[in-house]
């Protein structure tokens, strides 16, 4: 297994927008490697940069809430496009977000009142509402057009027949649909996809795991460069295969430019931008669905809740922190393919660890235990995992890897709005099969309870 | 290239149910090869065969009808469910098929009239209306269910933004609610899809097109066996590469028994069963969305139209029967995989031909020029095309190739509706991309004139 980090020169600069809302513990926190605060030129561009237009499609959620915010800082036009699904879908799963999120017009105030910037918000669903996308994409002529607007939790994908369903009809026809609106606004607009390391599945490609296409040799020994084989592991995963595809023929047919991220598992909760006030402050999900197996275990350690790891937590995985995320596709959009080039691909992720040794470092820092559960994933409870992020390495990126000092972030986070949370919705509510769930069966939600249990009780 | 065909003893026998009904010209044409009346026990089963419960979605259409009373023919209790797509689509192009063909209940009374057998049939929307196609499972306990419930024209799926929009989302959404279904109901129904052979591109595999899995090296000369790239020419040929995937999932996390059946381009229009009655005749497509490229020259033909050959007619293409189409299907559904075994994979094709080789067939046959007109579609102008089908001739299919006496069925056909033909729904309608739009420019609709124009004014 290799940890994949990156030690190339750092060219993204760190710029919160304005340091009048308290610059907070959290940048002071994060490793100064990834922050410059030495200001040039009022649009946060460093002159050789151009500013961009761009959409950013599920700009409300955990990535493309804090993504839309530094593109803004950076001095981009973002204009974002959500239907809030992933609001609603917290109606219907019973949670809410750990930290209190503002309604998507007030977080767009608040962001004018800090930054003096304008971020769009128009609410429509990219899925359902073509006409809608076209004339959103006529009037602001994006540049780029980042494409978060998917049911993103692969849990959740799981959960039921209607679940698979949503999520297949939802991702696959906005993702279809955008390819489509590009094309009937005649508009060159770079489209920017977020992808899964779940893509390639784990321990398929024969040894390190390439940046979307593989090297192989055909019978009579030809020599060639495919798409890596997809081998997803989940409805969720297997919607991000499909997206592939069509981005794949759209870029043959119509020479849509695009680039697709193949992204690991996100960690953190803020960054400088949603810091800076508190309506700005990004979503935070602790539930068996929603919350991504890092957050899910600070979580855990800062309300004295036993960590649960999957079967035996052998499985590895790809790792980024959200700050990243935003970096990331700042990097993507400044670096399109060429009209005509083939689908350019980036995997997204900062380092590559495995879920138990993740537990033990958060064991150790919270002195709370480990907790080895029935798996409720139908996968391979042991694998390594050798990824390249050689692209974005050279591109600038110096990536965030996991740190104890990062980690207080979260757990302070958690701290602050333990009140909040619901500790019936820590436990996995969603199974791959139903042997899965029959193994699951013993897992009862009412079981956990908090260290301090009057923190769950306004 | 390599002519497919294969000489194998063949196994599928043919029934048709009662002779009571004019045998017909048809019969007494096909290939002696292909036939054989002799009876053997009531239900048309060889006895060494299982008589099997199959639904058949889509049963209503080009390929979906005739398969299924081939199925009800050889003993199978066949139940179809279709939400008459098909035939709506017709009414927004303003076309129709050749053949007047009679409603679905009028189809089904039919069919019981002449054999004595019950089809059911049900109007649903297999891509909507998912409780009524779990309802239907469960109350019919199919051990097979055929998919062809899908938008299956390529031209159509490429005409505008709506129609590659409702191929993705009516394709996407069938299969995998198909597989929810069946997984919902909790029944052991072995799926049957017609895929296509335009998943695998044309001269992609450095060699023969295997049959959905190649063989490769990988990087570190790891051997591997992987599903076939994808690289499909049309939104349609998409829908096909997004379905194996969702396949190869639900095998994986759910053990679903699939067969897979990369089909190729279908010619002919009756078989043994639908010529058995007025009533049960097949529709037969000669518009430039839905009509196949082999069925359409022998229609210009036979209307003393100049042949329609898109660019240099140097597509190489596979072709197989529509009475092919039907045995195939019943080999499939008679040899499942076992539980727990990777998606079975067919190529259903019964040999490789170039167009412009089977313009010139036509033309010699019915005194027409070949008319070579700019090319709508993105594709290679010339391909080579070798494939196996090995897999379907070793278990007994003894398929029909290009046959100018069978020729003479799908012109007899003609000549008996040519009234109902509108030749201003010859020429090609639907354009890959904006270029190929412009280049099609001068195509003029209505500059198609047939030979005997008396015939088109009923």
């Amino acid at each position: 297994m290799m940890k994949t980090t990156c030690t190339i020169l750092a060219m993204a600069i760190w710029m919160p927008a304005s340091l009048a809302f308290s610059p907070t513990s959290l940048t002071s926190r994060l490793p100064l490697s990834s922050f410059d605060f030495s200001l040039n030129a009022e649009n946060g561009l460093n002159g050789l940069e151009e500013k961009k237009r761009v959409m950013v499609l599920g700009g409300d959620g955990f990535c493309g809430w804090p993504t839309s915010l530094y593109l803004s800082d950076r001095g981009h036009d973002v204009m974002i496009v959500d239907n809030l699904s992933r609001r609603k879908i917290d109606l219907d799963l019973g949670c809410d977000s750990l930290t209190p999120i503002a309604s998507p017009e007030t977080r767009v105030q608040a962001w004018k009142e800090v930054s003096g910037k304008e971020i769009q918000f128009h609410n429509v669903d990219v899925a359902k509402e073509y006409d809608l996308l076209v004339q959103l994409i006529k009037d602001f002529q994006p540049d780029s057009i980042v494409h978060f607007a998917e049911q993103r939790a692969a849990p959740y994908s799981m959960k039921t027949s209607k679940t698979k369903r949503y999520t297949v009809d939802n991702n696959v026809s906005g993702s279809n649909n955008l390819c489509c609106a590009v094309i009937d606004a005649e508009i060159d607009a770079h489209i920017v996809h977020l992808g899964t390391m779940g893509v390639y599945g784990y321990g398929t490609s024969g040894g390190e795991i390439p940046e979307g296409y593989i090297d192989v040799i055909l019978p009579g020994g030809r020599e060639s460069n495919i798409l890596h084989p997809a081998y997803p592991g989940s409805v969720y995963h297997a919607t991000k295969c499909l997206d592939a595809l069509l981005w794949q023929f759209y870029q043959k047919n119509d020479q849509l430019r695009i680039t697709d991220l193949h992204q690991g598992i996100v960690w953190g909760t803020n960054t400088p931008q949603t810091v800076l006030d508190e309506r700005l402050v990004n979503r935070f999900d602790y539930d068996g669905d929603y919350g991504t197996v890092l957050n899910r275990f600070l979580m855990q350690g800062a309300m004295g809740v036993p960590l649960t790891v999957y079967g035996t937590g052998g499985q590895t995985r790809g790792f980024i922190h959200i700050s990243d995320t935003a970096r990331c596709i700042e990097i993507a959009i400044n670096n399109p393919p060429a009209k005509g080039d083939r689908v350019e691909i980036f995997n997204q992720i900062a380092e590559t660890r495995r879920v138990r040794d993740i537990a033990e470092m958060v064991a150790k820092l919270t002195g709370v235990e480990a907790n080895f559960i029935p798996n409720p994933r139908q996968e391979a409870a042991e694998n390594e995992l050798d990824v390249s992020n050689r692209k974005f390495c050279n591109l600038g990126l110096d990536p965030i890897t996991l740190d104890t000092g990062l980690f207080d972030e979260v757990t302070e986070i958690v701290k602050k709005y333990k009140h909040r949370c619901d500790p019936k919705k820590i436990l996995p509510a969603s199974f791959w099969n139903k042997k899965r769930a029959e193994e699951c069966a013993t897992l009862d939600p009412n079981s956990i309870e908090l260290k301090d249990k009057e923190a769950v009780e306004p």
